[in-house]
């Protein structure tokens, strides 16, 4: 080289977020991501459907779509159709579904559709980081309703709708985790949609109901999704099968009237999301997503119970938390004088990965002290080295957990 | 249903594109797309391949990212930086590729790296409709620079740039297609490659190199890549296996300095492109990409010629076009009082697809009387009786072709 570099920052467009830093590698104990089991991924089940997919229709990967035109590879669709009927309620036909590039990618679409700079949207207090960041850069305000054991308050929904409706401001929309809430666990039980509809209806404000984790609840049993349960058609859903079978395939859905399928299409100019993701889950799902998905849920149950146990070994009753009803993460609540943010970084220097509070939360001084732990990815093992190194680096950090009887009875195990 | 539909119209951000149409199917002689040959996709290597791969580290696909970091599946990048190296002169390693959801994403996330409403790029005067539209849709202006048989004209280009200077514009890059340009078919020649790679440091305009095609040269022969000739790293590079394995597979990358790769990652919040797609084509390319291309390109070729064949029998010398020196598409001018915007809607009512030349071009008017035709996924059977059933239309439309004597010859062939 004898010239000087060429200088792209000053060609760079405003408000761009902080450059990317070089990724480094997972950290030793990884409890953040929606990351799943490595042992549970059907491995020989994916093989088989793929071979069995391509060699029967191999030859349309050379068609975009797979010449089964924008919306998606068609019988993943015909199959979500059933699923959905079946485990959430919902009447939809294949021509009503948008499979897309995991559910982030929904996000996207819908957000791209509905939202401009300074508009307002309705999140659960607790939430979603990745719908938080969106928001956030797209300029748009949150408001956050707090959570009890059954989901976002509905009287705390209404008195902020009338708020909201008073100072002449129309939410974009109602956006809720109602089964297994994403950080809390909490399922929405089916009154409480009832009511949230009505509130949604009462206040011409749709219902964005992200269902990415339905899947995986312990006991098998959901209520029907929002979704079905609107007469009038104003609730998007999306999911998702990076939880029930992988989340590197990054296929997602979204079901919706045409109205809003058709708008976000004309915004998904990516020529179709991937064919082998699209054809192995439909090949593998058909026959055999209602086995694996209990299987699978089991195996989280247990390692849910592993955390757990780890927690209260090296944190006594300075972690406290309750056991979610499905899901892949617990929400914990650490002493007031933790503070999440800095022990994520002093536990990542010591290899443990965590979601600090704040990040997951529109309350960033509630969250403070409170962190979301994933345990579908780590081993029983390094779930409970993973815990212990955590205790340790919040000791050192924070004074808690203080040493007791049970830290020790767990250090000699 | 007992209440009225919920009604999302007054919800909708401004300046959407309007609504997608319901998709009705593929034309029965569709001469549009970036599709490829149904019979050269490689099925039976890609079963190997995913089987290999799957039962080596299928249980990777429980971590996002395939527990490779955000920049996509490590083995891809190293055969992709293998094969450029071998192929296009560039040097790069693994780190300096971006694996993206095909080719349309490294367009997204270039744009929306550099570009904002009211910036002006240069661009070839026939072009990528997907590069124009979107441009479109960004509010940027786009100055196209004519093209001759070796591709983007440098004194154009020169009197552009000092055109702008003079008016105090820095555009933000010159976008160009060097290798089988898209519609056109050139490729640029090394001298003419030294020439714009001067101009664009003389005006400190970086180049965005799109090499989607480049893969498709029928002698096998390429230039070297822009970007590798660059000394100033001042080359962002694209390609994409759409054109050389399949295009539903949705893989393409990017090859850019870190200063840029960086501000895309943090834009590229999909939490990974697809697994599958990323895993077969690493595990097929690394041992059959250098066998797999030339036999793809001979069938082609051979389409080609069916194509123009079929061109000179059913318009004769209506139809003028020189041919490609690779590709899937041959750029056709029809006599100036053919509208291929109305061809293009008259074609399909008889089942014929076409790209209307006004599309591809920032000239519209010289652009109105051309279009492009994709030969690669048609049969040579549908090619000759998809041209028969155009010059048809075209004749009752607009008059031409005459019925000539090598119109009749044809006929009874």
């Amino acid at each position: 080289m004898t010239s000087a570099l060429f200088d792209f920052g000053p060609l760079l467009a405003a408000g761009l977020p902080p450059p990317a830093a070089k990724w480094t590698g997972l950290a030793k104990f990884s409890f953040i991501g929606g990351n799943n089991d490595p042992e549970q991924v059907p491995v020989d089940g994916l093989i088989a459907a793929l071979t069995a997919a391509l060699q029967r229709e191999g030859k349309t990967l050379a068609t975009y779509g797979l010449a089964g035109g924008p919306q998606g590879y068609r019988p993943l669709r015909e199959f979500l159709a059933a699923k959905l009927g079946r485990d959430a309620g919902i009447a939809a036909t294949a021509d009503d579904i948008l499979i897309v590039s995991g559910s982030l990618q929904a996000l996207d679409l819908v957000n791209h559709t509905l939202l401009q700079r300074g508009d307002t949207v309705i999140v659960e207090q607790e939430t979603y980081q990745g719908a938080l960041t969106r928001l956030g850069r797209l300029g748009v305000s949150t408001v956050g309703i707090p959570l009890d054991r059954d989901g976002m308050r509905m009287d705390a929904l209404a008195s902020t709708l009338a708020e909201l409706r008073g100072g002449g401001v129309r939410p974009k929309y109602i956006y809720t985790i109602p089964t297994v809430q994403n950080p809390t666990g909490t399922i929405m039980p089916e009154a409480r949609r009832a009511e949230l509809l009505r509130l949604s209806q009462e206040h011409g404000v749709p219902i964005f109901e992200d269902d990415c984790y339905a899947d995986l609840v312990w006991d098998g049993q959901r209520p029907p999704a929002i979704h079905a349960m609107a007469v009038n058609g104003g609730v998007i859903h999306i999911g998702s099968f990076s939880k029930s079978i992988a989340p590197a395939l990054r296929v997602g859905f979204i079901v919706a009237p045409w109205e809003m399928l058709s708008r976000m299409l004309a915004l998904k100019t990516d020529a179709g999301s991937g064919a082998l993701e699209q054809m192995a889950l439909a090949e593998y799902c058909a026959p055999h997503f209602a086995t694996h998905v209990p299987k699978l849920t089991r195996g989280l149950r247990v390692k849910l119970d592993v955390l757990m146990e780890a927690l209260n070994a090296q944190f006594g009753t300075t972690a406290e938390f309750e056991a979610p009803k499905g899901g892949i993460f617990l929400w914990v609540k650490l002493p007031d004088n933790v503070d999440t943010l800095k022990l994520c970084q002093a536990a990542l220097a010591a290899g443990v990965a965590i979601n600090p509070g704040p990040e997951w939360s529109t309350n960033k001084v509630d969250a403070a002290s409170r962190l979301r732990l994933c345990f579908a990815n780590p081993s029983s093992e390094q779930i409970r080295e993973g815990v212990a190194v955590l205790a340790d680096v919040c000791r050192r950090e924070f004074g808690v957990p203080v040493r007791i009887a049970n830290v020790e009875r767990a250090a000699r195990a």
